[in-house]
């Protein structure tokens, strides 16, 4: 059943029959449910198919019930096993906890490199650093473009770290996904559909950050675009929503974690980096991260922060990177996880 | 002035001095002022040049404190004068209230021409229309595409109303501005950054949409984005936010309108349909948009709303939008407005 | 029908019979609606006598769907024309439109009789004036308390001005009523469930101020507890809602004016000073509040702001309330409000 | 230094006189820092006599910004060591992690034995229950008052535990203190100035419930409301805040637990029941709790959930929270907590 019409107390026969006709000239069933006092209609079939139909505004309607969930690949119904997506050989998904680390941006040749080397003596599984950036203003650094992608790929070699990078343009889909070995979508991108069906479309895994103003539903929903182009190996990422609280730069849902691993069958990781925008909460929060189910977590480290070009207040030093990996991996191996 | 960083108390000359040599560095002057407890270190120059240095992250500093708006082409400093965008005629800015009407999608040109006529008759100046809908489902109708705008363009010439419609894709820009007197950036597409590029490289008006989960200020900078690229005729559109309060869709941010009258030379309007999700909060919030300062209001209006394929529960029917009408027009005559 | 309960499908009867018994030792009657899938179960009567069944945590059951309301006394239903309150020969309600004005906090008799003489003299209807003031911090000024109220009613003598202040702490309820025409229950107290039953018990209008963290239904809820005691003097105050826009200290929830009065037949005022804690947007906000349907603003009027002794930075002087009662007058004449 | 005030570029000596002049006469000093283009203010002293002060509506005056923290006791930095707090030999706070659970309401002596008996067996510490239970609506059931407490007292005899419980009207103070060992104030009396003054003198340890709709800066004042008259024995609670998302009750706030423990010495708490409305979220955010550094938990718990009176679809039963806790127990070890 997709939704439930229900009828004002009184609603005539006239008007029942006018929902009913409407549900079934949408290709759906309609389930009448009389009682004494009210009338209740199931329109059992796709929901596409009647979501579109306005029964709050026919005649005797009362109020409208959705019922089923508006997505079905990404659900955990469709596919009650966990998705766990190889990458190089890395495990996302699953029993697994995955460590994606590196800068805010891709700076230099030099500066990349000698991240990802932290990252790798760490432990982190795989290097993130962002050649295109979405940025508030037009005035702020945008990221060295291709030029970050070949600096990448020259870091991939030399240290085996495979490469997580965003791509922010429909053009740009292509060329970004020569070079990286996951194609990130932003938080502002996540309900920009044409980029979602564009990386539908490729045979490259997805990681999908939720928008700081969008629900879990939405961030389901925008999986889905990409699931229906044919591409399955989505990797979902929380990471912090917009709330009254000042103290951090965004909320991050914790709550999300668990909701998400009910529902649908994707791995979700969390970036405490961006959620926090304060390096003293990197820790505790991919900690609290780890514990409550989420399959990784993405964190932001830089050998110089105070020369960042981008968020160096968020970014963990080498010394920090190392310290916070410890307890993670100690907690990982407490809870089980790989 | 741009920012402001706080040394802390008892903070070293030497790390004074890095603060400094790191904003001479980036081409700006720095303006020491020493207290008795604490010195401050004001950062003169275009505030892009010195937003990239992350110095909470320097030893020795406590806070930064932003001063000046990252805003400029757009703001009221910049240019004093309301901007007043002519289209076909239709003033929109300063002194004018602009009523722009619709459907919320093209479904036929039986429908749109319908709607137009009601939306003329009542004294709407401007057509509203989706040929493409940006739809949280892949299942959900996208919109008629190019048939769309081909419908537009009939009843344009048919009404003499000129059009406003949404552009979703990069890719469509020029064909949307083919047809389009005015083209639309929607509230999920206010930060992607690529489409505001575009659109502001091309000669016709952009309206563009507040995000649901963006502050007044990065809608500024928003329309800076496109204000760059040398497009000077952008109307904002206030379409409330998400918040906590579930009785209506999203809460009209009232206070938008004023601040953003303060702030910016733009003309600023409201969707009170899209804000509320319910046709009996469209009058209301249109009056009170008015009273506020916005410069017109943007309404759903469909010939047979229970008929409509997306958001027929917020659309008027000819009648209550008639009456709608009457009433802004008494207010905006007691306003002085035209 | 006051919820009901929508079991899964494949429910069983005996699932069934347990949430029909439930409701009916409950005091209230089930009313089965069997469709082909799901059977919906109606609970009719009291509300409150199901409210507290956890239907949820029954097996079989699917969810629970509320339908009715759960406020009555002051819900439009129970009473559907407007309540019209009777201050000292001021109406507040139904079509007139009600100034009250004066200080945040009652400071000195000469500034508040200053600040009397300014909102008589420009057309102000009531006084308003704290003399136990909420705050957040315990070492801010709280507050004249008992000789405050001495001051607000020798003024009142002196302007024949009625009086509404704060009741913060139920031991005060009577001194309180015995100064003041109207008490205040502040946003902070919205939900003290014991200091809405006290005010309930006096026959003293009461000024229901919505809680910033609240929503609209429990605004309604809390007028209840108020009118539940016998107490049906009630006019509720919208005064921003907390949400994640920085720019104005609160968002003001203008929709929540047309959604209480299609709700309830209470009055609803707006305090535009608390909502946006800056002067210059008390004048849209007014004039926003008055074309949306509020009965009345309550504004923040100081003769000199700057020596104010709490929120200083968004009162009014002398002149500027002039200039926007000017404006408020002359939209009221044209809205046809008294 | 407590707040800095920025003058405008172009501020004349007589506007930075008047300034440092108000400062002064407030009781405090002034800082001037004369930058060569703006000139900063700095007010020295306590911040409470300066607050008050609207430099904002002062002429000349740009932008006044908070530096020092407005609560004191409670601080980090007033005391940098963790407040540990007995109960009954309990330990909370430091190196600990306290269990606390049991129903959300005291029903029947009997419920309240069998589901004690069902806490302590699994490892719980505390025992909670409702004798006063603060409801939106006035027709719920509003708990059994004094013969709860009586029963709590049983309990407690019976199993050893000590005893919280919800205390929410200033004249049940003493009562309350008389039969619990913690006195909870729910998260809608956070803000309850005049009840937290009175348990701010009573000699039993404090519970307190950040409220849904503030901030982290508020809970702690709120706490130095209870510090400042004597009692310094508060544990804090993060129970969840009001957002756009809404798939849980509310959003629980993670981020705050180490934003707590860097600003304050006092123990925090999580309940993850009222935070998540959710009965299978109550496990992974307990788990989370820990792992970001809470000093405990507060479940709820009831041996036959469908029964209960209140917020049945959230509690464990005792199976689950056997799990649950032997979770728990296995986490807390591998972090080195007690």
């Amino acid at each position: 059943m997709s939704d439930m019409v229900v009828m004002k107390k009184g609603a005539t026969e006239e008007e029942i029959e006018r929902v009913v006709k409407k549900i079934e000239e949408a290709g759906c069933r309609a389930d009448i449910s009389r009682g004494k006092y009210k009338t209740v209609i199931g329109a059992i079939g796709d929901r596409e198919k009647v979501e579109t139909i306005p029964f709050e505004a026919f005649p005797g309607v009362e109020t409208i019930v959705a019922i089923s969930t508006p997505y079905k690949l990404v659900s955990r119904e469709y596919q009650p096993e966990d998705t766990v997506i190889n990458v190089n050989g890395i495990q996302i998904g699953g029993n697994n906890f995955t460590i994606i680390a590196g800068p805010c941006s891709v700076e230099t040749k030099e500066q990349l490199l000698e991240t990802a080397k932290i990252v790798k003596a760490a432990g982190g599984a795989i290097l993130r650093g962002g050649a295109f950036k979405p940025r508030t203003s037009p005035y702020s650094f945008q990221g060295l473009g291709e030029a970050g992608l070949k600096f990448l790929a020259e870091v991939k070699d030399a240290t085996g770290l495979p490469i997580v990078t965003e791509v922010m343009d429909i053009r740009d889909v292509n060329l970004v996904a020569k070079f990286a070995d996951i194609l990130q979508i932003g938080a502002r991108n996540m309900q920009n559909f044409q980029l979602l069906t564009e990386v539908g479309k490729i045979k490259k895994p997805v990681l999908l950050k939720r928008s700081f103003g969008c629900t879990v539903e939405e961030l389901l929903m925008a999986a889905e675009y990409i699931s229906k182009e044919g591409n399955k190996e989505i990797i979902l990422c929380e990471r912090g929503i917009r709330t009254f609280e000042p103290s951090a730069r965004n909320t991050l849902d914790i709550s999300a974690i668990p909701i998400v691993r009910l529902k649908s069958h994707l791995p979700i990781i969390v970036d405490p980096s961006h959620a926090s925008g304060k390096r003293e909460l990197v820790e505790p929060l991919s900690l609290a991260a780890l514990a409550a189910g989420a399959h990784g977590v993405m964190i932001e480290v830089h050998p110089h922060p105070e020369e960042a070009l981008c968020d160096g207040s968020q970014s963990l030093t080498a010394n920090s990177f190392s310290q916070t990996m410890a307890k993670i991996q100690a907690l990982a191996k407490a809870l089980g996880k790989k």
